[in-house]
């Protein structure tokens, strides 16, 4: 039931006050005019501490990411897009379908309200173009100097179909690695902005929904083994996580690996590598070789996958380690950095 | 798979450093040394980006909370148990059993890492008190001065008994209103710690899980309207709320609200008045006046309700109007605050 405020938030020149983190009217004001109006789906309506909802008996995929991005408005996206999609790609890496999101809003006092409608206003887009429903959520304010403008955490649940079952432990030796196209875009963009580097063609954000692409896939290649979304970390630390969580090795191919002209060209000025730069709309599959054809084929099919490409392969022995054939015929250990190259990355 | 790293984390005197919010190592030993330690369970030890679970059939709850309370640590708890009896609570006001959490933590680049652990240590206690799993999770960091220390982000999900359903929808005149115990220690707990006011005797946060309580109460009275937690804004708020949200009027005994000593003596000292002083770990019922002793009784066998008390009931008319019998035999509308009385409580 919409509540009556005496007087309409002022989204073009108002802020974010201590008021509105608060148990009153002004928080309630703030997550109607603002939250609501963008969100706003039946279940929202009801403005419940919860959401209740209604399922079928079977698994479900859970996760949940906090998004701390600077900036915050970034090419291709921003941290709203992020927080949607980030969460919607987590569970569809389980091969689930998501279904609902939650939403948890740290603002710092002073912030603009008009830059936090712009933010609603993109988890909305976001949240539409992967079907999926922001149920329920939560709003704390704190003083200015104690967070940086907006940190949103999002959870997601997502039902997982009959028979799918991915997972780490499904890899084994002969496996194809599969990626859905270009490697490096997200971070590149971020780093593009922060550094305020102009390159030829401005790099944009790949942030987006991977749930469509995952749902193509596992009409063709039921016997997917294992997808992830190289993110932090990039595709290095993806790989290097799963060759130690199963206990393989893996080899992929330098002039295999999908990336765009101008990050190949940005990463050679700066000296970083593609593979260990972030992305967040892209996905690592591991699936019998005899499937991989048939799999890239259909991926490319959908606009998520169209550069899907075969860039390796695992391999028994040599457990926990991955290597790369170099595009100059050599081989190296594709290591996992200690650290991150860039931080608030996502 | 416990990975082996190196050199194990110097929990004692380390800090929270910027690549522990990386995709690579560093991070990876953070979440391995301090968060599966602490909530070591089968899900989360596969340390994949989303928890995969079964699931019957049915309704479920979903709730999320952010937490941003300071200071820290408090009498009666921290950010900790608050970060899980907060989501568990809400949870369980929709009558569900909470079964999984999932944790968000933003830390502050320098924190230490002691404080984080002894932290990490209080979710696990009060997740194992409130019998729920923490299945997945995610750690960012941000630099020195962009956050306070640290943020934590839980969601909540639990199953609603067929059967029961419960929300303002359901609330009508003649129901008889309950609280589960004294009002206002949570806020006077954080509000002494915080102004470094010393009463006779301290006051302790009452930051405690509901869910087992609240299973009592459903044995006992299956026809239970409604249940909500007093926290931001606390009784006074909550009551403003639903009776805006079931079109309904609500009169209440000032002389019927348990409120302690101690918090009755600071709030005169101060001005407050308890009714809008937070709690963690009391809630409010509704439910049909008929049977409203009988679910008293039963409440007041179980530890969290002792002092559970019906204090008003619910009139036809006056609808969104809370009105109080004071102590002194007068009336006055129980207003709800435009903010809060106190930032940052939870």
């Amino acid at each position: 039931m919409a509540r009556r405020f005496p007087v309409r938030l002022d989204i073009a020149r108002g802020k974010v006050e201590m008021t509105h983190g608060g148990g009153g009217r002004a928080g309630a004001q703030l997550v109607e005019e603002i939250f609501f109006r963008h969100f706003g789906n039946a279940e929202l309506a009801k403005a419940a501490d919860q959401a209740q909802l209604s399922i079928a008996g079977g698994r479900i995929a859970v996760s949940t990411d906090s998004h701390v991005v600077s900036p915050l408005f970034f090419p291709g996206g921003d941290i709203g897009t992020l927080a949607v999609n980030g969460t919607v790609n987590d569970v569809a890496m389980a091969g689930a379908q998501p279904l609902w999101l939650t939403a948890g809003f740290i603002l710092e006092e002073g912030f603009p309200l008009a830059d936090l409608d712009r933010i609603a206003a993109s988890m909305a887009r976001a949240a539409a173009e992967a079907g999926v429903e922001i149920v329920t959520g939560d709003t704390k304010v704190v003083d200015r100097g104690k967070a940086d403008g907006v940190f949103i955490t999002t959870s997601g649940i997502g039902v997982i179909p009959e028979g799918v079952s991915l997972g780490a432990a499904r890899i084994q030796a002969g496996d194809a690695i599969i990626v859905s196209g270009s490697m490096g875009d997200h971070g590149m963009a971020i780093l593009s902005r922060r550094e305020s580097i102009d390159f030829d063609s401005p790099v944009e954000s790949d942030c987006a929904p991977l749930n469509g692409l995952v749902g193509v896939m596992l009409a063709v290649a039921p016997n997917l083994h294992a997808l992830r979304d190289p993110t932090r970390g990039g595709l290095a630390a993806v790989l290097n996580e799963l060759a130690h969580d199963s206990g393989t090795g893996m080899l992929i191919d330098e002039q295999a690996i999908p990336v765009s002209e101008t990050v190949h060209a940005a990463c050679e000025l700066l000296g970083l590598d593609p593979v260990n730069i972030a992305n967040e709309g892209k996905l690592v599959a591991f699936c019998p070789a005899a499937e991989a054809d048939r799999l890239v084929a259909a991926m490319r099919t959908h606009p998520r996958g169209r550069d899907a490409a075969v860039i390796g392969h695992v391999t028994p022995g040599q457990a926990g380690l991955v290597r790369m054939r170099t595009r100059f015929g050599g081989e190296r250990v594709v290591d996992w950095l200690n650290g991150e190259q860039l931080p608030r990355i996502c």
